[in-house]
């Protein structure tokens, strides 16, 4: 099942900067047949559900495995059957 | 890995009243080994990282075979490597 | 205090497509004098937190009138003493 | 207008253990004439939808001046005009 998603992870307790974070989050999305658009509240993510949940939690794995303590995620996650959903047939 | 969330399931296009379909998520749920708390606003979550995450693809594709036509999840997702995150810790 | 923000409303209950009531949303947001990215995901902001606040205000208020019998809005807000914050300052 | 909200306020850059950041929100919310009901992943309100904002707008720059550098709000906002939005209504 395809979804459109969008995802912000948000570290906690590892500094007022979290540009190298977020940066490592989209290198991460990027191991995925996604298509993906980084804007300044997050990444949206268009593919397949199993493998949207599958690289958050990756992210959450990874990271922590690289030092980050504490990592809070807010996903949004939209599938719909009447029609296929992509990023293009959202925009405005 | 252990975490905490948060899921609110919105089901568009299914009516002004969601309860049944609310509902339907909680159930959805309790068939895993989930710490659940209900509250207005969604279900907070604890347990296993890999099961929260199975959990909101099995509640989208059941609820889509159940005759959803288009939903969106949030879901917040919280871990930490510091100490064992839990929905109880967090309480005030 | 100016804050970046991203605002997602969602009518409940007004039919699976929901591209009108983004355009509006979208049309009472130029109303303000903000910076503004369309995404597949939301609105993102950049202005005076005061301003983003009676926007989000305005917005129910005026759907509403208009007909939405229900919304739930997604606002993500964004504010810092370290530097200004902008919309541009967080792209990647 | 009436409105339920859940408010989860990130503080960012300011430790791993957010707890006196979480006790303070609340502290602040309490001045308002809210129902409120905290939970691990946020508080819930049912109040005026002018007042829920003005609360979200006290809380970034009383916390600010206080010491916060950079703060992340979550909000969830329902309106509906069918009937009065109340928390306990909302409760299964």
């Amino acid at each position: 099942m395809k979804a459109t998603a969008e995802l912000q992870v948000i570290p906690i307790g590892s500094g007022v900067s979290v540009r190298k974070d977020i940066l490592r989050v989209v290198e991460l999305l990027q191991k995925f047949d996604f298509v993906i658009e980084t804007h300044a509240m997050g990444t949206d993510i268009e593919g397949e559900l199993a493998d949207i949940l599958a690289a958050v939690e990756l992210i959450h794995e990874t990271m922590h495995n690289e030092g980050s303590v504490r990592l809070l995620s807010i996903l949004k996650l939209g599938t719909r059957i009447d029609k296929d959903p992509t990023l293009d047939g959202k925009n405005l």
